[in-house]
């Protein structure tokens, strides 16, 4: 049976139920085209489209989007030489490119969450899944040494810390990508009896000034901002592991990208 | 005379064309008040109340929302005891708190840009003040340079490069606050031939990872992320200055924060 486009992006959405709206969709690319072989990556970067063309896989799935934009507007980026180099890219490569966001984290446990926690090695202090964030206790330790670990475990050279790094933590809430805002991380603080949020990206005028204030009040509360890619790439990386299972007759694998940023 | 929070606010907000919608709001407060003293800040922070109260300041003018909101919602925060007592030192402290955002971002050049170059003693590099950017012409150096006076400047442990440390850059874009998202940022590289951008703050997933394709295509860009309040407070100190010299008899003062990250 000859494997399609749209065989794999039918496994990759079964069982979920369809959305009226969202950022998925495979462009560009045809639904009867015949896998040659599958890349996930968290963004579908220039580096990434050449690796996967080197690998000689013909179909990339990508957590964000292709042109640094959640909703792929590409208002001013027409004549804009880098969209321009990447669009001929895509277009030379003949790649097709799904945009996997919205049905990922639909997964019952998230998706992407499921890869982070499997990268930390953290499933078994799981104490509840909740559609935005898995609530955790951990064997004591302070913020320093989560710090530490998170570091080690997802191979990153550093993490952005609210709040005293002595401060002891056992009850930890883990939101990836960029559910690290006020409105989805704060409540959970009081609502779960958090010690720790642990997540990706979120305004830095919401949950760190909240955190600021909670510990001049003399609350152990803290936060550990991973980074976005950081928190989302071991999602990506579970999904190649996923497919692998699935279609164990594809070349299929997960390409990392260097860190966005580094700190000077 | 006798000096009250409204005849600040006027001065504050004098020659600026009304806004229909604005965030800017004298809350807790009113406008018929005695002012006895000021403090400028980021944020209104619990520390930066304590230390308003403790200057004998009863008008606090923050540019950032005080319940970690930029419109103010307060959702969620009805029964969190971080917000109550924070609520509960401000009604006890009865100080005003102005909210002072949209219109100082109004001024000509913007008030917070002004207070972030006079900081980094770059006015005099200035080639154009658009809305919401001011392009330069600095010496040319490279981005690791760069980076490292910012840090001198501004009294910073720490940015965040994207892109390579050894570009050289002498045509800078500079966006202060949340500024840094694609649909602001991206466009002015190409259109102002920018070598690099200093931004405070933007979604990781955008123009970092432009910086990043840029890169990947051999292109001399840069991105430094200063961080949002790094971006914004000298704007706050600038006004603690401006407010001085229109009123003498005033004491006035800028209060600065830890920074709410440290990097581990």
């Amino acid at each position: 049976m000859i494997l399609t486009f749209g065989r794999i992006i039918e496994q990759l959405t079964a069982g979920i139920h369809t959305l009226d709206r969202t950022v998925d969709k495979l462009e560009p690319g045809c639904m009867e085209t015949e896998v040659q072989g599958i890349v996930t990556a968290f963004s579908a970067s220039q580096y990434v489209i050449e690796q996967a063309v080197a690998l000689g896989a013909n179909l990339i799935v990508t957590h964000e989007g292709v042109f640094f934009s959640h909703q792929d507007n590409r208002e001013g980026l027409e004549n804009d030489p880098v969209y321009k180099q990447k669009a001929e890219l895509i277009a030379s490569s003949r790649v097709g490119i799904y945009r996997f966001h919205d049905y990922l984290h639909r997964y019952t446990p998230d998706g992407v969450m499921k890869g982070l926690l499997r990268e930390l090695e953290w499933e078994k202090y799981v104490t509840q899944h909740q559609p935005h964030v898995s609530i955790l206790t951990i064997p004591t330790m302070e913020v320093r040494e989560v710090a530490e670990y998170l570091k080690r475990q997802l191979q990153i050279s550093y993490v952005r810390v609210a709040g005293k790094l002595s401060t002891s933590c056992c009850r930890v809430g883990i939101l990836v990508g960029y559910r690290g805002s006020g409105a989805t991380a704060i409540p959970l603080l009081e609502q779960e009896s958090l010690d720790l949020i642990i997540a990706g990206e979120g305004p830095e005028w919401e949950t760190p000034e909240y955190i600021r204030d909670a510990v001049h009040q003399g609350r152990n509360k803290a936060l550990i901002m991973l980074g976005h890619a950081e928190s989302e790439a071991p999602g990506m990386n579970y999904l190649a592991d996923l497919l692998s299972l699935q279609f164990p007759e594809l070349p299929i694998h997960f390409v990392k990208d260097e860190p966005v940023y580094q700190i000077v």
